[in-house]
């Protein structure tokens, strides 16, 4: 696999398009011990590949993980091939500003008390830099 | 979510049914920068819950974060739902005996030279603690 046979902006582009498709990424922290973590998350949603915002419970590994220390990365893969990751930090969001910019009613299952609920946590996660690979193997990298 | 619903011999069994049938795995490292790492992988071989083979090139990344730091950590999960993470040290192998048990046909395609291949590497996931959780939330963990 060659690198940076795409253009910076190709690649970013098509980083936005496999952002903006998966319904799961792949969210690596660093865990505890020196060990990373990681699990499989739904994006809420994807500004272009700037900003990816989440939800998650209060009381998961991850918001002690992110707190804690806020790099992370994640994977992303289009259904028709081709590949992303995404490095950057992730600030843990409790305000009202930012449970707007998340609140789905599909999120009610889990979140019965709707945007406002105690235990929701927004996860905004700041891209800073990325990697595309198509399914042919060609690759490009970008930073923002 | 409630923790350890089930006991540690039935995690382990269940992880080690998910692991035995996941296609692909999702593999996170410690990576440069203080960054984690993480990317897709395919498991060519699963000994239980107890140990993961893998195949990849000696010029790839995580060869190189795994060279300086073996700890990582595995997510997969099950087409009829369930997952697990196993966390673990990874080593890397170069020998005779390692790249036969990992050998298969298929991988031909990228190792035209082979089970003998001198960029091949074979990386041993010795896995040391892992937690399972069923689709309807049951959650065990257990310790090998």
């Amino acid at each position: 696999m060659k690198t940076n046979e795409l253009k910076a902006e190709e690649a970013k582009a098509k980083t936005e398009r496999v952002l903006a498709g998966a319904k799961v990424v792949y969210m690596a922290t660093n865990g505890s011990h020196g060990h990373p973590n990681v699990r499989a998350m739904s994006t809420v949603k994807a500004d272009g590949a700037d900003v990816l915002w989440f939800v998650t419970d209060a009381g998961s590994s991850k918001v002690a993980e992110l707190a804690s220390d806020g790099k992370a990365v994640v994977y992303a893969e289009a259904s028709r091939g081709g590949e992303c990751r995404v490095w950057g930090s992730v600030d843990v969001l409790d305000d009202d500003a930012s449970r707007k910019v998340v609140w789905r009613n599909e999120l009610a299952e889990h979140f019965p008390g709707g945007a406002s609920s105690p235990e929701l946590r927004v996860l905004r996660f700041n891209v800073a830099n990325g990697v595309y690979c198509s399914k042919a193997g060609k690759k490009g990298e970008f930073k923002n």
